[in-house]
């Protein structure tokens, strides 16, 4: 394992970088929509292994899919802190592939081209790919879902979010300060 | 009888399959778009290892780019005669993904996924990869254009365009009952 942590960190790898919650941050948009429909309060706190859904009342719990479904839904999320300048320095040596599993809600899919666009404009369009299944043949995938890791051959990087606090089996990475200490 | 069921539970794969060229047919509305605005004929053929712009007069050769970045132009397209009933038994036996570089235009994305909604709607979204390189994890690829199939580890099959005519060194398919032929 030292042995090809040590090769990767030396070599020009292809990393595939997940979007939500990786460098977009929907869980705070989707906290003040609860808060301006069902004044769910602004400093709600998701517990480990839970997502936002087990904190609102039953019978709004699924209004995040129509929120998510919405055009315009990732157009102004917030980028994750520290997510431009890292992935400006992973590309200075490595080749970086935005992969979003944006397939699942077609609405999405423009909306997040232009916000790849206005964020992270270094990234061109030959390394975006918007899919279902993250079936992609690179050396690293960064993705704070661990569905995504199955079938996966490479060297996976857990990014830390409230709903995936409890698995320990997956080298995790808490912020983008980490990811470029490992992979630089 | 149980000799081919066992030889089918055990070559099931993932095939790529590139959408333009291949299940949709751009070169047949280039063709009236340019007809209708600057008189090309219609029945206007393309030469072996030419693309539409070599057929056309040098000032209205980049008018391709104008129309196939329009919205609208991916939405209407006709299907690739045969393409519906192959993917359906392909699907049958194999794992089928649509993996499109419509990244390159990406007014295209919301198009080709409608169009994929209407003419090949037993698809699921986890099939289905807009993206630039073709970075995929899969046995097979199936495409028109040979660049795709640089660092592709799998079996390629080159379907037969005008402008790839000319290429000798792929597994070349003509039409999808050679695909069939192929894979089933």
């Amino acid at each position: 394992m030292l042995v090809f942590q040590l090769l990767t960190t030396f070599v020009n790898m292809k990393i595939a970088i997940d979007m939500d919650e990786v460098l977009a941050d929907p869980i705070h948009k989707f906290i003040q929509l609860y808060h301006r429909d069902y004044g769910i309060p602004l400093d709600l706190k998701i517990h480990a292994g839970n997502e936002i859904y087990h904190h609102v009342p039953e019978h709004i719990n699924d209004k995040w899919f129509d929120y998510i479904n919405a055009k315009g839904f990732f157009r102004d999320l917030p980028v994750i802190e520290g997510a431009v300048e890292a992935l400006k320095r992973l590309q200075e040596q490595h080749e970086v592939y935005i992969v979003s599993a944006a397939m699942e809600f077609p609405n999405s899919l423009e909306d997040k081209y232009h916000w790849l666009a206005e964020h992270f404009p270094f990234i061109g369009w030959k390394n975006i790919i918007f899919c279902g299944e993250k079936i992609v043949n690179t050396d690293v995938m960064i993705d704070d879902r661990a569905k995504n890791f199955i079938n996966f051959k490479g060297r996976t990087l857990l990014f830390t979010s409230p709903h995936n606090l409890l698995l320990t089996q997956y080298e995790r990475v808490d912020n983008w300060h980490q990811v470029l200490e490992k992979l630089l």
